[in-house]
């Protein structure tokens, strides 16, 4: 261990440039945040990477892996260290995955404040103790003031996939029933609230959450499960797309059966944003085998983070392919692609 | 496969925040231009990850993660987007892996030209298919104008380690010998002539490229190597003092042994540099037995990215472990570690 003058200044200190230079400070910043807060022994080896056993067994892998460039960067609920480690996790889950390991990798501009990246790395952290995770191997880069903004995290997940899972949009079929795990549009409006200055009666927060214990109780319900997907940037409406696109086969879902918290409705109309499009970042969208609804469904409301899941439609015969919502008026109305940006740097 | 009213334009087209948003821009683009050019069945799925069987027997996995912020993002001798390949597969390398996967996550700025872009994809590509692992997953995110700077790329790479293979700074002893590939600095001078403009008889180009290749001919020749890194952001002084550091042993090192270009010593004159701190993006560091220091050198003299390969010093007993070189003229000077910053956005 190589003791340095004196420890970071934590209270005071910001990025500067010699944080990425691959020298002396950059070692200590690793040594005094990184390695001490993520706290692992893979992490503290400081290889090149991390080297791991994998289990005996271990059949099939998933890689996952996002890059985070959320603005604010502490938001009701959440910030971007915890999303960072949900996202990330989410995506390996949606696999049918169990997490095993995370890499993250900062892009850090130059002036950004010591303490305000030590609370990210902190809560990312707890994230990622809470999930079961280890972040094993990382890196660290920092670009001048006016190249960035403030702080960029890119994690990579890997995971397990148990013996007999198999999902895939591909398994997609006519009749199959459409669930959601919960209430949608929480995380884009709270983010969009807060940045736009929007108070109301109750703070809209975000729901930011790892799901891989929601997914494991799923699937050893309804091992048929045939996909699962997190409905973040394009929400709800570009999760049953990009289906509706892989699968072949349209979509019906029912306007009055999607679960949308009447303050997060009000905000949307105030925002001139449609639910259906706004970012989740601790839901997921289940198909199953009609027969398999109900069980699924049961589950799911057992479990914290499946309290208010619902069934919301069902996938039908359409050439086209197209998704379309019975609205709460009775009528049919096309919910198209998302086109042009709804929220930018919403994740 | 969704069909798009028009092609997207990549020889005027520029990044927009569309791009990133989760709807059909951004869908086009990754179908156009990551999944086309990148072209594998498994990034082909666009799941929320990639998933893959895992080849029988499979005991021990590496996973190691770059951000490149590399500016210029075209230089001599390469681009951000061979680099991000090198850089991840080399970090694999190092850990005496064979890689399996990468992932790559895109940060672009609003406006980039997708001309440029899609030459950096194609770029990272060919380089993919070189080395022979496939980009399986992805992400795109887009920052507005002056909150990034053109592209950032992160990817994280994975590979097996094979049966017996332990490489580790713990294992360096007194008296190992230290071997270099070859030619050291090619990778930071080339970028900083480039930027300060300077011209000289032949332009220096970048070493990127990468060492999976030599690393297998080496571990073939001496299976007991000890342990490898390649010396990028702070060069062969940061790696010895690295070393020092976890093993707690000294290094000697001779300054006549180290392979360095006539014109890359005379560049680092000009711009203030030293040779031992500059960054190598194709070489890598070797620590060996001493009685294996010459079949390992004349294995890695038989491979072309080590034909300038050289012994530059060996292991000392020295409480502090200090790193330290004899000079040119006999005397001996420390080799500290890097302060302050040498050269921003390197890699």
């Amino acid at each position: 261990m190589t003791t340095y003058t004196r420890p970071i200044d934590f209270k005071r200190g910001r990025v500067d440039m010699s944080h990425g230079s691959g020298g002396r400070a950059m070692a200590q910043l690793i040594d005094e945040l990184f390695v001490r807060h993520f706290a692992n022994d893979l992490l503290a080896e400081q290889g090149d990477g991390a080297c791991f056993a994998l289990p005996t067994g271990a059949g099939r892998m998933v890689m996952a892996t996002d890059s985070h460039v959320v603005s604010p960067l502490f938001f009701p609920g959440g910030d971007i260290g915890a999303l960072a480690v949900h996202g990330t996790v989410n995506d390996v889950a949606m696999m049918g995955a169990r997490p095993l390991y995370l890499s993250a990798s900062f892009i850090l501009e130059e002036g950004y404040p010591l303490a305000d990246l030590l609370r990210i790395v902190k809560s990312m952290a707890q994230a990622a103790r809470e999930v079961g995770v280890a972040i094993v191997t990382g890196d660290t880069k920092v670009v001048e003031a006016g190249k960035g903004d403030g702080v960029f995290i890119t994690t990579t997940g890997i995971g397990l996939v148990p013996q007999g899972v198999a999902l895939n949009a591909g398994r997609i079929a006519v009749g199959d029933r459409i669930l959601v795990s919960g209430m949608l549009g929480d995380h884009g409006v709270a983010i969009m609230s807060h940045r736009e200055n929007l108070t109301f009666e109750t703070t809209i927060q975000s729901d930011t959450a790892a799901l891989h214990g929601l997914v494991a109780t799923m699937l050893d319900a309804v091992p048929d499960l045939h996909v699962l997907r997190d409905p973040t940037r394009g929400g709800l409406a570009t999760v049953l797309n990009e289906f509706a696109k892989a699968s072949g086969h349209g979509m019906l879902i029912h306007e009055k059966a999607i679960p949308v918290r009447s303050e997060v409705a009000a905000a949307c109309e105030l925002l001139g944003l449609d639910p259906l499009y706004v970012a989740n970042e601790g839901k997921l969208v289940a198909f199953c085998a009609g027969q398999d609804a109900e069980t699924l469904l049961d589950v799911m409301r057992a479990h914290p983070l499946g309290r208010d899941a619902a069934i919301i439609g069902e996938v039908i015969a359409d050439e086209h392919a197209f998704v379309q919502m019975r609205t709460a008026f009775g009528g049919r109305r096309m919910v198209d692609w998302l086109n042009g940006e709804q929220l930018p740097r919403i994740c």
